[in-house]
């Protein structure tokens, strides 16, 4: 079922300061910040030559990952994305195996415009697992 | 400076569990477990076509992942580590830059048989970064 890890989403506080931090530190590709009212974040694609990490920022008053940073004030790792072909096969295996899908159970369109899912982290070691139909 | 993401490692409470849950649950193809000892872990490689992840279990009284499991029991992600050219050369750049090394900043052979360095997490973002010379 899983293919490419798509990207690895790390939360931040600060976008200027961990996009400074990426690009003249860390010396890789970042782009462009682009806000993404619709899914709460504003969002920074640091560019590796295998996959890419995801910097993201709150965005509005109801932003996903605002509790996760109330909990970890500096940032941290948010989640992991998982590229599968068929993202309504991918649930309907994971949800009989007794995992728990997120939300009301159905694909919502992600930040890249393709149906998403996320999995619970208690079923999966405390990591946040998205799923991405690409 | 970064290259590819070599891993992203993923500390578990049992990696019997974990190692199924990967593979029959979320259909992936995994490694047998590997023994670590001088490294304080048990390993598990989940092969991804881009990257690994890797499941990672306490090994041994002085584990480097025995108090991340304390404060996180279900387990979560641990660290991401991006492959450069010349960790030298990069230590030194971060050094400059204000960054800290943990230890006493000269690379050690780590679990590939390849010189790394781990940064300080709170550097960046709540982070564990390890880098690996390849």
């Amino acid at each position: 079922m899983l293919g490419r890890v798509n990207h690895i989403a790390i939360a931040v506080p600060d976008l200027g300061i961990a996009t400074t931090m990426y690009r003249d530190t860390l010396g890789a590709r970042v782009s462009q910040a682009q806000a993404l009212p619709e899914h709460g974040v504003t969002v920074v694609f640091v560019e590796l030559p295998n996959t890419k990490v995801e910097l993201l920022e709150p965005l509005g008053p109801d932003s996903p990952i605002a509790a996760f940073l109330e909990k970890n004030p500096s940032g941290g790792m948010h989640h992991i994305c998982y590229e599968v072909d068929d993202i309504v096969a991918a649930r309907d295996t994971l949800k009989a195996a007794g995992a728990r899908v997120l939300g009301d159970g159905n694909p919502k369109t992600g930040a890249h415009g393709k149906p998403v899912l996320f999995l619970h982290p208690k079923d999966f070691n405390g990591t946040l697992i998205e799923l991405e139909q690409v």
